[in-house]
Formats: structure tokens, C-alpha cells, sequence
């Protein structure tokens, strides 16, 4: 394919995006209009076998994965879940007790994430398993956090810990027993509670899941910024640390490696408080990791202030 | 798959629909509470290279397909529809040429039939290209037309014609030039005004997408009614009887070959104006096909009233 996706994405289907509520397809999510006071959140993704799971994962983690990716989205969105539509394509080979681990990898997720099965589709492939969500939220009309609202002055924040989920594909293509790594990179963890007291303080916002760099990247296009980030300060956890070392290089990789499903967001230097204050609320850790300026573009800096050269900020299908 | 797709939907998937908007997925739809004084429809359906449509197919028409299935099932519900997501899975061979062409039938739809591009995600596969599409539309609070309404005593009614895309799927495989028929198969039509005039007149309606037999079994099913269809008033275009022949084994293929995304529906007797009234308004040819007594089931009658035996009902992807 001749050029990227977020290439594609402009030239050919933005224009065909002429409704409010797509947002121009500069957001992750499409907002409507709907419950008296509230604005129905909708975000579809895809997860394919080979590509986003590999062919040998356990099937509750594989449905958990396609719903958590998606829920993921409504949460830095600050949204509510209540739903989801799921399309599954599966080989006519498919097994039932298969089956049944999905839908109980499912029901495991509904009741610890509060949503329902809304309706769906089945079809059979000769090729890879694809499962396919619609996720559905709601969120205090116009309070949805956009990529669009970073401004100079801003700090940058990210909450978990970054590349986790890398390290455990890493871990699983080399048949390595990290169970920590490995355990993030098949179930990711979305951060609802925490998007939610987001709201009113995030000044933008979105989740991981291409890669840190790549991510912000969107956000300093999308706000019209450059986004600074102190590469010291981008939090990694002891087992990637146990797995990839410490240091700039596994910052890098860790920034670049996508799949993390962290939520990354501005908000007003006056308000740090405030975050950490919903930090702390919600039990999820957040990280001060940089600063917002005018210009354009992230720069992932040294100690010494310098910017560390990037060749490839993130995951790209294509 | 040791079982059929819909006994799996009932005892693995039902019970994850915990929210009354699902319906209990007995329905094509999920029906949420939505705008003031407008129920929120989404319909969610994937179509698959090789399974849904032909490897050679033109990229616009399976744009055009895999959008109008889904608008079929609202059309049928009597939504209007006014959005939809795209999920994409691509083979990374994909060249842009073909993405052009994709979303230019896309746009050609968009203003056909009144619908923008919501959100979407890209993926890519190195199996079968899928489209996944979720629809949304909306329908005046609890008017929806659901599969459960049909009464004894009521007529059943089908929309155009029927087998035609099972003869185009056919000629395609024969290389036979059946250009109406190959039409029929690569771009339905879904009968948006009809299933709109028809919200106060249909008792039940569904698309018929997996074979007419097949899908009015869904009604009789929802509804606890039996069915019956008299063979010699399927309506079976002059193009699909040249290709097909006349008589029972025609309309039993026919009946049974799927991919139709025409509307079945239920109205009283009393209703039989109302109903011809909406076809002559919105210019969709509806033919009275059956009449709905107490029972279970679906029976397709000879010449003489008695049953057809029927081996295969329609198409089933597992």
C-alpha cells in the first residue's frame, strides 16, 4: 500500500465523514447527540489473528482483548460504557469448547466493566480469526475529552506504566516466561474510572495504542502544539525494566512499541493537583512526563534537554 | 462447528445480552433509548472476500454491499438511517487504486441513501478482506418493527423479488453473463421507504438475507406462529426465470438461496389496503405471499396446499 493509514484516512474517507458527530475523523470515537443530557460515545475496532493476538492465545484473552481495546477508547474519552456490538469471523473449523471460552472471557469482562452484549454477526473465513466490537458509552453532554483541547502551558501525562505489552509480545515470540509482560500485552487494562475524573480537568486526551510517540503525535497535531517529553520520566515497570534494561533505548522502544492501552492527556500546569488528586481517587498511577508549547510535533528529550532522534514512533498495519 | 450459528447464539451469546436493548438478540437489531422521542438502531454486519462476495469483485460494489446489507436490516426495522462505522481488514497488498474505488462506491452511497461515515478503524490481514460495518439510524420511540409481532390471522408479504442475487452468485461462478442477476448479488437494494411507510402497518418484518424460508422461520419463531407460503406466489423476476426456469423447483431454490435483502413482513388482513398503498407509494413492488395461522414453523404449499419438503431452508455461514 502506497502510503500510510493516517494518509489514507484524510484524503479518502475523511471527506466522506460529513456528519457532525464523525468529528472529521480526527478522533477516535463519534459523538451523537442522543440521551437527554448525554452525548452515546461509538468506537469500532478490529482485532485479527497473527496481527493484534497471536494464533496460540488462550480465547478469553483474546475476547477480552477485542472488547478492552475498544473500551479503552471510551475511556479517554472520559465516557461510561454500557455495550458493545460484536461481529466475530472464525474459521468454519472453529471448535466449540473455543466458542465457549470466548463467551465466557466475555461474560467475565461484562460484569467487571459494566457492559452488555448489544447484538452482532457471525461469518466464516478460510483465514484468520478476526473479531470485530462496536463499543458503546455515554458521556455528560459535550464533557467527551478530544485530542483537539491541548494548550501551551499544558503538561503531558500518561498513567500506567509504557511498553509493557510490547515486552510481553516480545516475550512471546521469543518463548520467554514473563507472565507479568505477556499478561499485559494479551489483556489490556482500560482506564475507565480514571478517564471519567478526567473530565473536567483534561484539557485532551487519548489511549495508547499505537505507540506513546505516535499517540501524543496525534494529539500535538490535532491541538496545533509541540509536545515535549522527558524520556527519564516515561514510566516503566520493574518486569519490562527486568526484561529490556533501563535507559534511554528502552524508553524509546518502550514509547514506540503500541498495544499499551494507557491513557495519555493534557491538562493545565495549575491543575496538576487535580490530576493527581484523581489519580489517587481512582488507584491508577499517573505520570508527569512532559510539557505543551507552541509549534508542532513531539520531541522525546535526553538529560540533557537534547532530542532523541526517532525513526519509527509507533505501530502502523501498513 | 458441531452446531448451527443460531444455537450457539442462544446458548453461548443470549445470555451475555443482559441489556434490554439487545433484545435478547431474537432480533437483527439493538434497540437503545436515544434522541428525544427516537429510539437509536445500530445493526452491526461484516462481509468477507470469497464468502459475501467474489475476489474479482469491484471494490465499489463491495462497499455498496457491505453498507446496504446493514441498511437493509434497518430498512426493515422502519429506521431511518443516518450513519455507519467501518472496519477495515485489509491484505497489506492492498494498492490505492482499489481504496479509491472502494470509497468512491461509498460516497455514491452516501448520497444515495442519506448516510455520512461515522468513525472506522483499518486493520490488516494476510487472509480474505472483511468489512465490517455498524449502521445506526433511528425510528420514532417503540415503533420499530420487530420479528416477534406477527398475529394468526395476518397476510405475509415480500418485497421484490426474490433468488435473484442466488442466480447472480450463480452465473458469476458459471461465467454466465447475467448482468440484472449478477446486479442483484453485488448491490442490493434495501427498501428504505418502504420499511418506513410500513411502521404502522407491518405487525413483524425482517431483511431476508439468509434465504426467505429461512428468515420468515425467524418470524415464526419470534412470534409463536406458523407460516405458510404459497410456492406459486414467491415473486421471481422475468430475469431469474430465464435463468432458473419456472415451477416449484425454481422457487424452492429461489426461496432458499439468501442474499436478497428484500423485506418479509406481517400485516393483518384488514390491513391489505394499507399495505398496497405503501408499496404504490414508495414504488417497491409487495406481493402477498401467506398468511400466518396458529402453529410453529414455516410450510411452503404446492398447487394444492400441501407442504414442499425442504432440505435446506437457507444459507447458514457454519
Amino acid at each position: 500500500m502506497p502510503r500510510s493509514e493516517f494518509e489514507i484516512i484524510e484524503t479518502i474517507f475523511a471527506p466522506l465523514a460529513t456528519s457532525k458527530a464523525a468529528l472529521g475523523l480526527k478522533d477516535d470515537v463519534a459523538i451523537l447527540a442522543a440521551r437527554q443530557g448525554k452525548d452515546l460515545i461509538l468506537k469500532t475496532d478490529a482485532v485479527v489473528e497473527g496481527v493484534d493476538f497471536l494464533p496460540g492465545d488462550p480465547p478469553d484473552t483474546i475476547a477480552k482483548k477485542a472488547l478492552r481495546v475498544n473500551l479503552s477508547d471510551l475511556a479517554a474519552k472520559g465516557a461510561e460504557p454500557f455495550g458493545y456490538l460484536l461481529t466475530l469471523v472464525l474459521r468454519k473449523s472453529v471448535r466449540d469448547t473455543w466458542l465457549r471460552a470466548f463467551a465466557r472471557g466475555l461474560a467475565d469482562d461484562q460484569r467487571a466493566l459494566g457492559v452488555s452484549l448489544l447484538g452482532g454477526d457471525m461469518s466464516s473465513t478460510p483465514g484468520p480469526l478476526t473479531v470485530s466490537i462496536t463499543a458503546l458509552g455515554y458521556v455528560p453532554r459535550g464533557k467527551a475529552i478530544l485530542r483537539s483541547g491541548a494548550n501551551p502551558g499544558d503538561l503531558v501525562f500518561v498513567s500506567g506504566s509504557i511498553g509493557d505489552s510490547g515486552g510481553g509480545l516480545d516475550a512471546l515470540k521469543k518463548k520467554k516466561r514473563r507472565p507479568a509482560l505477556i499478561g499485559r500485552y494479551r489483556v489490556p487494562q482500560p482506564r475507565l474510572s480514571l478517564g471519567q475524573a478526567l473530565r473536567h480537568v483534561a484539557t485532551s486526551a487519548l489511549d495508547v495504542s499505537d505507540g506513546l510517540l505516535a499517540d501524543l503525535g496525534h494529539i500535538a497535531e490535532c491541538s496545533a502544539v509541540h509536545l515535549a517529553v522527558d524520556a527519564a520520566r516515561v514510566p516503566l515497570s520493574a518486569a519490562l525494566r527486568n526484561a529490556w534494561g533501563e535507559g534511554e533505548a528502552a524508553v524509546l522502544r518502550a514509547a514506540t512499541a503500541g498495544d499499551d492501552y494507557e491513557i495519555a492527556f493534557t491538562a493545565p500546569a495549575a491543575e496538576r493537583g487535580k490530576v493527581m488528586a484523581a489519580a489517587k481517587a481512582t488507584g491508577v498511577a499517573v505520570a508527569e512526563i512532559g510539557w505543551v508549547t507552541k509549534g508542532r510535533g513531539v520531541d522525546l528529550l535526553d538529560k540533557r534537554g537534547r532530542p532523541i532522534g526517532v525513526r519509527r514512533r509507533g505501530y502502523t498495519h501498513f
